[in-house]
């Protein structure tokens, strides 16, 4: 046994309060004989990952005393909450914040109450406390996140810790290829902190269970220089972690991989003969019944005491100096890294001028155009008024080819470090696109580059973006809470480009058919949640503009990238997208209708507009009024949803009591739920995708989801002329199958398909 | 160059057939000169990867021919479904299931034209393809996929190939490890095939820029024996993939890495010079403009005749004899290994009768229970029952324990082969419960296990299930489109048990509290979804034997592990949950109500039944009727979903124009989705999870989303005396106001609410 170092007494302070936090309401500093009514009622706290995490803490504080470093901290396994609050209160930063939280006893008693009470602290980490980023109930994200702080941020060092749990998940796996895409020139270092004390809630881990060899290859081989701690083996643990971390600094790409028991510090047994220490029993509340069974209360007080608090605070409950001298300059405390509160640190956003990229619609349908690619060339200005700021960046998942957004290349690179021996294009160490195949490292990037202050863009396949819908649901959640504690300064919103839209991957096929985020994003808060589904390009310019300079939201766009025709000039997109919805007069607008073509979506806008042409031809007797949505939360009623239209503005689009035929990109379900609270929803007859899909053509698909002109030009025929002749109805479907056939048999759309006009 | 061997020549040959799936719809075997007639209209496919996976399929056809090892193949670039049709073609097998693709010209013009072909095969792998359990097209679940397949088939090989691509996912990444849970008595062999050809759609990938050394460091510390082959440097590359193969199976967990050019026989450029074979222009349709621009058609024209198909294939279209003379033995070849088409050796469930497990509920309300503990009870039956078998897994992250079905444990471990050194219970090699902290995992284990004839329980934290939303997205796909191949028998249903759900998440906090993966399975197709919320044991009960004797559907069970009152008897929970949704007479059943009061769930239900009982205290007046429904689709329209209550029975529950206050277990907008379709949607009130939650007391999260008993009883008197007397709505807040401050004053709910009783 080594002496009693100042960081081990600085250890043994935060061990103390943090296991305080998950028991005590009240004797905080053991004044007196530990009694049931100095207990919680509700035990709610994760001890075993606590004594690891203020370890290395302890241990990062030294490293930055003595270099200077500026360190942002990511703590993976967030239900160690009350380590990060013991050293935050150690640091000062609490206090500096909260008066109450000041360091004395008050304070002490205070931010051990708090703990996991209502109104209090929650028992994970979460945006009200200072210094996080990231709140780790949901496992796997720490190690994007950290990437994604330290990208353009070269003066920063993240440090992440892992836990053996969160280590088994694929995001964290993905994430260990991360270094590939940093620069050490231009973007800040991360350094991984594998921390393995072997188990999970209740069984071994995966990572826990490998030798050192194992993690050694395994480490190297994904390009990282692994350390080792073993805190069980150690002489002196914080020597040899502060010896590994100076190391660290000194190459390339470091890494630690720390060993120590599962609630390091617990007695070896509780009363009864449950193994604690080294066990998964330590990894929540490890006492059990410390209120009603005396056996137990005093093996917590005994364990408590084993910290002997008096040693380490003086009588009014202040850590004596040497703990205090430990901490680093006050502004390099990892609690006050301006970083992790980066909305103080974000800088709006220099958006060039959209009228550059504008795409000719003077006459509405005469003029074809892919909104991706006008899109493409005003971020590719933007990507040039950043050159110098670097603080935006697209992230994507190997598509921006495709989907059509390659246009950015011509001023920026793909990122990429590691060596290319063959061909490539566009690829280099100091590229602003990250492109990798992992949908969630590409989410995880942008969070973490968001959450500390900057800017960026998710361009997805539309059916591949479910595959970040719990983290978005973990992202919204922080994002609301954020809100709700006053010193977060908001961040810029994280936007989605889904594009590559299922109706248009008649090629790919049935997999890559897939509309779900969108009902994903609506059961986000109102506060949050944003779906917008501009019909051309204009609409997509003013929509992306307003995305990329808001903060504080998740704004879901839905575009096309193929060529379509265009309906709004610059203009009328602008008061279109402000208004959300409206009535497109230009197309039909009959003051009396008897039917409301509604449409939402590229394509539907497409299909609806042609499905007033033909009724034109078919039914000119059919009073008509034709609307457009852009906003789709505008369908919402105004109590449910900020963007929700108001009565009158949404009675000038629906009527009262007219049918309405609505051409929706995605599941009908997400028009349904949105129009809940509106007076008459039954009356929307919603035609969407309907999960109908295979390798075939366009028009093949749209039929098959009864999304076709024709579909939807019936529909309105049979829902306004119910009771009168809806023989046009059926004429019109023949028409519609006549040449589906020839479509299918020529594995080709029919010109009038293809080459449509608007043409009323 | 060796000499022209016949594996070379196979290969040859179904590389042209899988090029000529790409490119051709007449002149198939080159007869005459290549003219822009015999070209597809629309050309839709991948060719990059094709040319590997046909090698692979060579390999391993050796490899069974000469070891007799019954194989199956997992081909997670399911987009180079053109290679695996050409040796589906080559083996008789798609001949055998339809003799329209014959071995001749017919037959070989029948498979080339019906590839990317309206009403054909579709672009990628799916369910219409002999042989396959695997889609390809969201990457990332090959090989986990594979890793279920395995499990339990001692006798089985699974390779499984996993392009550079998929390699970068989340899940495949975590998958590396899955070979800690494969135990070489009781399971069969993975045989994971990295398959690098160093481009995606438009950049390097990760896996193809490591060093040798990189890769094979990586894969010995995830505990794999990797072997690195590769094509360009290869003497014979067949012969060198041959020796690996052999040695593979001499060793503990093999695996393969094998480099091969993109695109692998391609010319080097294409007619304007754009660089082809080795480069990501390989990727998809390398050649472009074929029918336009006579230049790129000379091109393909000599590219097609490279293959010199008149060496490979007789006059009459059957490729000779000694290409046919390399196939495996009829019933060992790759397409036809029965269980690649599992409900054909799928044995029903021997289900241990669930009366020994009923729960004691004479009296509503009057006792207490477990639902999760007692379904735990009949799990642990069903795994003696099926000891010898083993055809049953329970896959799960953790949280067996937690989730309280840790009953199962006393009569299997959990699944581990790596060395645990130190404290561990339950776990050994031959256990059949897999915990892993990886969603993806779990899901990914169970479709193989599925879809290679067995039977399974995913039991999961609700807030958690989202993380593979999209993984169950696309397994929706592929049961509803196996369903329409006729010779696919049904697998076993994929059921899900959510529980440690959100409303009993109050100490882990708001990250932990989402019940979004209802509205996911809501999207999915009606033949497919069901999702049910047993609101007791007997229910649960009732429900998960349902589910588990099910076969083709994906079963979502939203059940509660706390204890909770019990309502209904062994035979009235039958009855209910036969019949879906019903009024419970004997809480409340007036026959003129002026309000029902609904629930779904089990917290609902609890709530619900109180604030019936406030009621007959509050306003003795009002006309209540109570219903509970346990079938969430039972509240579709008939026409929508096979489970909608027919419209007697659901006026029976709900009557016609009376106000419904509905408590809902998830988000409102579930309810509100599938109610679209029934005549008044308007005059349900539906209270359920609103996002509001933290770490709190479970009252203070019921009234922070007015799901409060007082919220829900108040709302009924508003609803339905909303002309009337109102006052006692007030009187009912605050009282619920009054419970709430001692509630946070204390951190615990007052005893009226957690020891509430069923007493109207």
């Amino acid at each position: 046994m080594t002496a009693d170092t100042a960081t081990r007494r600085y250890r043994r302070a935060c061990d103390y309060l943090a296991a305080s936090m998950i028991y005590l309401r009240d004797n905080i500093m053991l004044r007196d004989p530990l009694k049931p009514e100095h207990i919680k009622p509700r035990l709610l706290g994760h001890w075993g990952t606590c004594p690891g995490i203020t370890y290395v803490y302890a241990g990062l504080n030294g490293l930055v005393t003595r270099t200077g470093q500026r360190t942002l901290l990511v703590t993976g396994p967030g239900h160690g909450a009350p380590a990060v609050h013991a050293n935050l209160w150690m640091e000062g930063t609490h206090a500096l914040l909260d008066s109450s939280l000041s360091l004395d006893e008050n304070g002490m008693t205070e931010l051990v109450k708090r703990f996991s009470w209502p109104g209090g602290f929650p028992s994970h980490l979460s945006p009200h406390v200072p210094g996080v980023i990231h709140e780790g109930g949901e496992l796997g994200y720490a190690l994007p996140t950290a990437v994604g702080a330290a990208l353009d941020d070269p003066e920063l060092l993240v440090a992440c810790v892992i836990g053996d749990g969160e280590a088994e998940t694929g995001a964290t796996a993905a994430a260990w290829h991360a270094n590939k895409f940093l620069n050490s020139r231009t973007d800040g270092r991360v350094l991984p902190i594998l921390h393995l004390n072997g188990y999970k809630i209740s069984s071994p881990t995966v990572y826990g269970t490998m030798s050192d060899e194992e993690l050694i290859s395994y480490f190297l081989g994904a390009g990282w220089s692994p350390t080792i701690v073993d805190t069980r083996t150690a002489a002196d643990p914080d020597l040899d972690l502060a010896e590994a971390l100076d190391q660290a600094l000194a190459v390339a790409r470091p890494m630690l991989i720390v060993r120590s028991p599962k609630g390091w510090g617990l007695p070896s047994h509780d009363a009864h003969g449950t193994p604690l220490a080294g066990t998964f029993h330590a990894h929540q509340v490890p006492l059990e019944g410390v209120t009603e069974d005396p056996a137990q209360l005093a093996v917590l007080e005994a364990w408590l005491r084993s910290y002997r608090p008096q040693e380490l605070f003086d009588e009014n409950g202040r850590p004596f100096d040497d703990l205090l001298s430990l901490l680093p300059p006050d502004k390099l405390r990892m609690g006050r890294v301006p970083q992790a509160n980066g909305g103080t640190v974000r800088r709006e956003l220099p958006l060039p001028p959209l009228a550059g990229h504008r795409v000719d619609a003077a006459e509405p349908g005469s003029n074809d155009a892919s909104a991706n690619e006008a899109l493409a060339g005003w971020l590719a200005e933007l990507f040039g008024t950043t050159e110098d700021r670097r603080d935006f960046r697209i992230f994507c998942p190997d598509e921006l080819e495709s989907n059509k957004l390659g246009a950015v290349l011509d001023v920026t690179d793909r990122a990429f470090t590691w060596p290319v021996n063959g061909y490539a294009e566009h690829v280099s160490p100091d590229g602003r696109v990250v492109e990798v195949l992992s949908e969630h490292l590409c989410q995880g990037f942008l969070q973490g580059y968001l959450l500390t202050g900057r800017h960026g863009l998710f361009p997805c396949y539309e059916a591949f973006a479910s595959i970040v819908d719990s983290m978005v649901n973990q992202y919204a959640k922080f994002l609301k809470m954020s809100a709700e504690v006053p010193w977060r300064a908001p961040v810029a919103s994280l936007n989605y480009l889904l594009t590559s839209e299922g109706w248009r991957q008649e090629h790919n096929g049935y997999s890559h058919q897939g509309p779900g985020f969108i009902n994903n994003i609506l059961t986000r808060k109102a506060s949050v949640a944003r779906v917008y589904l501009p019909p051309d390009a204009n609409t997509l310019l003013h929509t992306a503009r307003h995305c990329l300079a808001g903060t504080g939201q998740i704004n879901l766009i839905v575009a096309g990238k193929q060529e379509y025709p265009q309906w709004l000039d610059f203009d009328a997109a602008e008061a279109h997208c402000r208004a959300g919805a409206g009535v497109w007069e230009w197309a039909a607008d009959d003051d009396r209708p008897e039917v409301v073509l509604a449409s939402a979506g590229t394509v539907p806008t497409v299909e609806a507009l042609a499905a007033v042409s033909l009724l034109r031809r078919h039914t000119p007797d059919l009073r008509i009024r034709m609307v457009n949505v852009v906003d789709l939360l505008s369908l919402a009623p105004p109590d449910r949803h900020p963007h929700g239209l108001a009565s009158d503005a949404f009675t000038r689009c629906f009527g009262t009591d007219v049918p309405v035929v609505f051409a929706f990109h995605g599941y009908p379900s997400a028009v349904h739920e949105t129009l809940h609270g509106r007076d008459t929803p039954q009356r929307f007859h919603v035609h969407g995708y309907h999960e109908e899909g295979t390798t075939t053509t366009p028009f093949d698909l749209l039929v098959a989801n009864s999304m076709s002109r024709y579909d939807l030009a019936a529909d309105a025929v049979r829902r306004a002329w119910d009771s009168k002749d809806t023989s046009a109805a059926t004429a019109l479907i023949d028409e519609r199958d006549t040449l589906l056939r020839s479509a299918r048999d020529n594995s080709v759309d029919p010109p009038e398909i293809t080459e449509w006009r608007w043409n009323p």
